[in-house]
């Protein structure tokens, strides 16, 4: 490409509020230009990934996480800066995450696994079983005790690429992780095997959450690179009495004291009306968590700073959240709608920023019909920052226990093609992000956040 | 981020046309599926990258691209094949390029440099004189004779980061770039310095096409990385005595024979109106050039092999197009609208993919208004593939001859935030594209070339 294209997406101006929209237009262009011009997010996230790492709930890096987003936000100074305190899981991997296929003609293969979150660990020595392919919770059920008992079970089932919506893809094949490992269990395996949730043909195992029923014992189940996968559903083909083998040492320790550290805008107008917007501060531990969910961080801090630079004084209360512990137990999640319960704090909205620092494309919507119409009469003052989607998706699992104290819940849906590429591997560096993309994102944020605080939703 | 959002987007129907909507977004989805599923674009693009590389008009690499995909095309049984043979200019780059700041008071700095495409050598032994910064064309103007005889002039102006699409920010920079060192030649300068066209701050230099004009002598230009332009800008500011020294052995060979490569699908009902779709296979020589523009070829080609897997039969006459030579001459696209007029082709739509292989946005749209709105009138079928703005932009430069022949410009107009990081430089390399992205925008490209050969333009 030698030559250019020229800007894009003049907006169209509705009829009727057309002195709203200009003004709001201008005040868009100037967060726009804030940002893109003095943002700050991307240094900080450098910070956070390069400096702290990776946070996993209970972690010394999670501890400094809280220690340095508080800190950032002083310097930014917003009305108030306060951590919540909160009694949150412990779970560490351990040393030791090895696996091999053991065929009966062709000999071992070493694959590349990682225990997965919340598991426990395996007998010393490992585990060592048959094991049986499924693609599906219900083809395990068709399989029964019979078919499972004493085996290692294998879930194989793949992403579905013909959806666009990646998120919609993890959404279909998640559950295998998640509720896979206790229904194996009460059909009697010994362990499992998932394959990891992504895109991409690689050798890089991601991690995540599973949860236990208690009703039936607790198995060893861990994650498998699709590259492994591949393997492994190879060798069981030509051989369906090949054998897996699999040894990890992690294990839960004690609940750990941490925190939500939050900073508040107090509004001008209508102070009891609060908008949250934030991201989680843990991340898993393989990598820096920069995308999941440094991103979000970083980029609710940017909202903050900008409206500081560009002396906005908010309408509404808004308050700037750093959620712990979303990764494995949602329990900032949980205590941050437990005390604005037991405050009767009107929260009208909230903004999560949980899939990614990528160019934004949208918002998820999920409320009454009569708000979410007044945010889709908002949407052609986004289309000059390629923001066009305000049809699908939903909040963010941070956001989601206020759902029911009647917080209309919005989710940033930036473009979905490269998350689960990284997503709770090794691989979430920060050199996996773009700056431009992480500052329209965080430009995003901070333009949906105005319009609420000056707006409201009734 | 744990949890999922919903899949997003469904489409508009707009009132009236429903059941061709209904049979269109059918036929998307198949389309979509297949490429999706099915797409060997990935692939070809790493052949293209790894196997042949930088492929600068003139040299074996670009010959090898022009049979490689001349072979690739025959097997993916078109109606027809064919050369176009054309004269291409033959520059080399050639072994030296190096480039020192010299200070009065703080020593010489080593920087990165690399030659302007069609740029002279220096003088053996290089150049070496003081330097003058300026941020425009029309500062130099003001400077004229007296101030920048007998010096270098370093252009210096940046990227506008406040444009959202950084197309637009390199169509404002890029005139220091392409007619600096001419004018600068006109004043008197004895060679010049562009600082890199692009958005971030890192230590490649970013080459590309400069034109001399034949008024005044010709002065050697090359191209500074960002990290050496800020050094250079700060070290003139604190001695404006500073001088700059560069030597390169670059040069301009005898003109070389080379072609564009053709496929053809011969339409069914309309087969004398013709749509052509295309990219340029020749690329700059300093990396691969996957995203500039590989990925516009092997899209180009998985439209193809799309359209036959899929056994779709254009009711109009559908070329697929490698065009050589884009990025220093453009001799492949005159030569072939030379042709398209020679035959009296009636060629009413071209489309080129010169982008990069990231998430499609849109369609840049040139040409009568009602052409324009009956594209446009389509837009909603392409929403659920996060296609939505046909809003902007143009065609592409390999199109751009048709235009006089009444032939409607369109480009494909992906996510452009990564696009000018590795543009013209040594990083644009086969690891920078996601498959699922660069799949996607084949995609776009395969629908609306579906739309055009069914219903045409007028």
């Amino acid at each position: 490409m030698k030559k250019y294209l020229l800007a894009s997406a003049i907006p169209f101006l509705l009829a009727g509020s057309l002195y709203a929209q200009n003004k709001d237009s201008v005040m868009f262009r100037r967060i726009a230009n804030e940002i893109l011009l003095h943002g700050k997010c991307y240094s900080w996230l450098d910070y956070l990934s390069n400096k702290i790492g990776g946070r996993l709930t209970g972690s010394p890096q999670a501890a400094a996480a809280v220690e340095y987003t508080y800190q950032l936000m002083e310097t930014l100074k917003p009305d108030t800066v306060f951590k919540q305190e909160c009694m949150v899981p412990h779970w560490v991997r351990g040393a030791k995450e090895t696996a091999k296929i053991l065929t009966t003609q062709s000999g071992e293969y070493a694959v590349n696994i990682c225990a997965l979150g919340r598991s426990v660990a395996t007998p010393v020595g490992g585990v060592t079983a048959n094991i049986i392919e499924v693609d599906s919770l219900s083809q395990l059920k068709r399989l029964g005790k019979a078919g499972i008992e004493g085996k290692i079970v294998f879930f194989n089932g793949p992403f579905d690429e013909t959806l666009v919506n990646t998120f919609a893809a993890y959404g279909k094949a998640v559950v295998q992780r998640f509720a896979g490992p206790s229904l194996a269990a009460k059909y009697g395996a010994v362990g499992t095997v998932v394959r990891s949730m992504t895109n991409t043909l690689d050798d890089y195992p991601h991690t995540g959450a599973m949860q236990y029923n208690d009703s039936f014992p607790k198995v060893p189940c861990c994650a498998i690179s699709t590259i492994g996968a591949e393997l492994l559903s190879k060798k069981i083909k030509v051989d369906p009495q090949t054998r897996f083998y699999f040894d990890m040492s992690c294990q839960t320790l004690p609940d750990e004291k941490s925190y939500n550290v939050v900073a508040e805008l107090r509004g001008t107008e209508h102070p009891d009306e609060y908008i949250t917007i934030g991201g989680h501060l843990d991340s898993w531990d393989l990598a820096q968590g920069s995308q999941d969910d440094g991103a979000g961080i970083v980029q609710t801090l940017e909202v903050l700073r900008a409206f500081k630079a560009l002396g906005i004084k908010p309408k509404r209360t808004i308050r700037f959240v750093m959620f712990m512990n979303e990764e494995n137990g949602e329990r900032g999640a949980l205590k941050y709608a437990e005390l604005a319960k037991l405050h009767h704090e009107n929260h009208i909205a909230a903004i999560e920023s949980d899939a990614g620092g990528y160019s934004p494309r949208g918002f998820g919507l999920g409320g009454p019909a009569n708000e979410k119409n007044k945010i889709v009469g908002w949407s052609n003052l986004f289309l000059p920052y390629g923001i066009y989607d305000f049809l699908g998706g939903e909040g963010g699992t941070d956001i989601e226990p206020l759902q029911q104290q009647g917080t209309f819940m919005i989710g940033l849906y930036p473009d979905s093609q490269r998350y689960f590429d990284i997503h709770h591997t090794a691989a979430d560096t920060f050199d996996k992000v773009n700056k431009r993309e992480l500052e329209l994102g965080a430009a995003g944020v901070a333009m949906l956040t105005y319009m609420l605080s000056e707006y409201g939703l009734n």
